[in-house]
Order: structure tokens, then C-alpha cells, then sequence
């Protein structure tokens, strides 16, 4: 059992990142009873947009794969956020919502979301199981490839 | 009243899909306290992706609505899944996200989604109503012209 | 404390809306345990459409906020209805989902959203702070710019 998310990642290879800040009248977590709503993630390196472009035209299948486990970091930051990096009242993950910027021939938008949901299950395990929706977009903030939103069951 | 969902699907002239299986890190339902959450369904012909196409472009409104009928038949699928086809836990539809892939100017996706409300309604009667919200995105996986995710609540 | 949302709004120079009503099988809101979901609302003038066009095409990022907030003023004639004007059952706003129709370049989602963000603290103070995923769609009903759905938490 891995009860540090900050180290569960590391063990994989990745470093959870700085939680990013809403620079605006919302905030990145609410909890309302046993759930935990995350504000939608994108990309980043460091603090800037990361994997700028659109699926089908820009970015490969591979690049917004990528993108998507980049968000995946961010929701895992947001998560660490709510629960003060201890993992054990994490009861599962509920739900993802997965924007893809893509053009109107793109039908991929379930391999680009894998990259999201492998990260999720490697860090989390069965708790990583999640119901999810994956859809292209015509355009996402900072022009990034993917955004994601999440919720999360925690326990009471 | 109407126990078995399959027989009441039967019924309105419909058969109900085998429910389709996720083949990545997600699953197709999660129940989180009294709600019940499936993962976006797009309208399948046996296991293969049905009505390819844009709104405002390659498919009309009507055709729209049939795969979003179709889409919800997927979303009734799950639900028999999750409730070994016993309506009797179900307390109601709470709310349906509708995608469907259009054009830049198309304007009807509410008559596009009332191909999935009308089914639901005619399925479940009262308990099928449900707030909604309908968009036209860029595109969807396999090309299909509607996703459609939603929300139930169960009795404990 | 405010504990009429109509008085709240006028307070802040608007106008609550009289809440739109669905015309087909769903319903504009829906509750749940202590969650209320709100379908998506799009700005109106009367029972108009306003707001018609597309960000980075032929509206500005000023009219897509104003447009937002407006539609974030549809979300709240919403709550009223179900709370009969009384915002002492509100706990606070959950969530936010902003739909806004947008060119492939447009990157300014967030400022786009922060329209409905702020109207809603304005009006509901630290009760009005939620999470919130922004994009850029394809199209949206009526052709308008920004629309909006929502989750709020309510006393039972």
C-alpha cells in the first residue's frame, strides 16, 4: 500500500507537479458530501501550456497520448491537494471528462484518452477505475491538445 | 409497472444492445453512493459503430435523432448491467451530456437529443425525465455522429 | 445575507430571468440527495437567443463573457425556481461545465468563462466560488456562443 501519492508517482517515473492555481473566481477542487469535483487540467511543463496543437492535424495519436497522462499529473496534483498527499481516503476514482482538440476527421479520441487512464490505474490501482467520456473539440484554453475534469469518491 | 428493462425496452419496438465492454483502463459504470455513472455510449449496429457522419453535413436532423436513440439504448444497456435488469432500484435519470458531432453552423442540437429524452421518457416514464445538456463538438470516436453519457440515481 | 436571489441579482444590476422552460422530455433541473443539477443554459434576452456567433470569429472576447453571464444568470433564475427564491437551503455551487463556440485558434476559454464566474461570486459570495472545465465547441443550440451547465449543493 501506497499511502504518498507524491512517491507512488515517482515510483513511476513522474513527478507530481505544483497543483496549478486558478488565476480567477473558481477554484481547482470542491468537495460537496463524499465527492470531489477537479476543475478541468491541461498540459503543463512547469507552469506553461504543454503539447500545443490538435489531434488529427499537429499532434500524432502517441503526442496526445502524452498530453492526456500530462493533464492525468495535473488531476493527481489537485487530488494530493484535497487530501494533504495522503492517499487513504481515497475511496476510488468516479468519472473523467476528456476534451481532445481535434479536427472533424479525427476518430481516435479513445487512444489519446488511454494515455490518461493507463497513468491513473498505474498510480491508483483497482482505485484507478473510472467511468469516462471522450470527445474532440474545436479549441482549448492556451490552445493545448487535451483537457481533462474529474471526479473522485473520498471517504467521509 | 415494468421490473425487467429489457422486456420494457422489448416493448417499444427496441431490443436492448448487449451491453458494450470498455477495452482499456476504464469501465462502462461506477457507482458512487446512490449514483450511478456511465461512461459516454455512441450508437452501435451489433458491435460496430452506427451513423458516421456530421449534423449539418453528411446526416439530417432526423438521422441525428436515431442515433442518439440508439446511443441511449447503449445507456440503457449499462443500466440492466448494473442492475441485473431489475428496475425496481432505480429512482431516476438525473442527467444526460449530449455530444454530437455537427458542423460549425448547425443549430438543432436539441432535436438531435430528443431522439435519446424520448426514448428514456417512453422507456421509464416519469423517472425517466432528467436535466440534459446538448453540444456540437468537433468529433467523436469511430466517427460517430452522438455520445451520450449520463447520470442515474439508485435506491441504496 | 441575502436570502432572495431575485433581490441579490437586481442588487448587482441585472435582472433575474424568468426561468426557460424545456420543451420535450427533460427538465431544466433535477435533484438528487443534496445535489441539484441544472441543464445547460444559454444566454437569452426575453426568450430570445442572444449572443449569436462564434469566438475568435465574429465575436469578441468582451461579448463572450457578457454572454456567459448571461447564461450564468439563466443557471441562477434555475435555482431560484427550485429553491423558491430562497438561498437559504443553498450550500454552494459544485461545478461549472462552459460550452462556448469557438474557432480552431481561439485559446481564451478561461477569460471567456471568468463572464459567468464572477457574476456568480458577485452574487453568492464565497457560496459562488466552484470548479469549473472551460472549452471551445464546434456549435451550440440556437447558434449562440457560451453555454453553461451546473451542479450545486443544497441543504436537505
Amino acid at each position: 500500500m501506497h499511502h504518498s501519492l507524491s512517491q507512488r508517482v515517482r515510483q513511476l517515473g513522474f513527478e507530481l507537479p505544483v497543483p496549478s492555481q486558478p488565476i480567477a473566481n473558481y477554484v481547482n477542487h470542491v468537495s460537496s458530501q463524499n465527492l470531489l469535483f477537479i476543475s478541468g487540467q491541461i498540459p503543463l511543463h512547469g507552469d506553461q501550456p504543454a503539447y500545443i496543437g490538435r489531434l488529427g492535424e499537429t499532434l500524432s495519436e502517441e503526442e496526445g497520448a502524452r498530453a492526456a497522462e500530462l493533464a492525468a499529473l495535473g488531476l493527481l496534483a489537485q487530488l494530493s491537494d484535497a487530501l494533504n498527499d495522503d492517499l487513504s481516503r481515497l475511496v476510488r476514482i468516479v468519472r473523467l471528462g476528456v476534451f481532445i482538440a481535434a479536427s472533424a476527421d479525427f476518430q481516435r479520441q479513445g487512444a489519446v484518452a488511454n494515455g490518461a487512464s493507463n497513468l491513473l490505474v498505474d498510480a491508483l490501482g483497482e482505485k484507478g477505475r473510472h467511468a469516462r467520456t471522450a470527445v474532440g473539440v474545436a479549441s482549448l484554453p492556451g490552445g493545448v491538445a487535451v483537457e481533462i475534469d474529474a471526479i473522485f469518491e473520498l471517504q467521509p
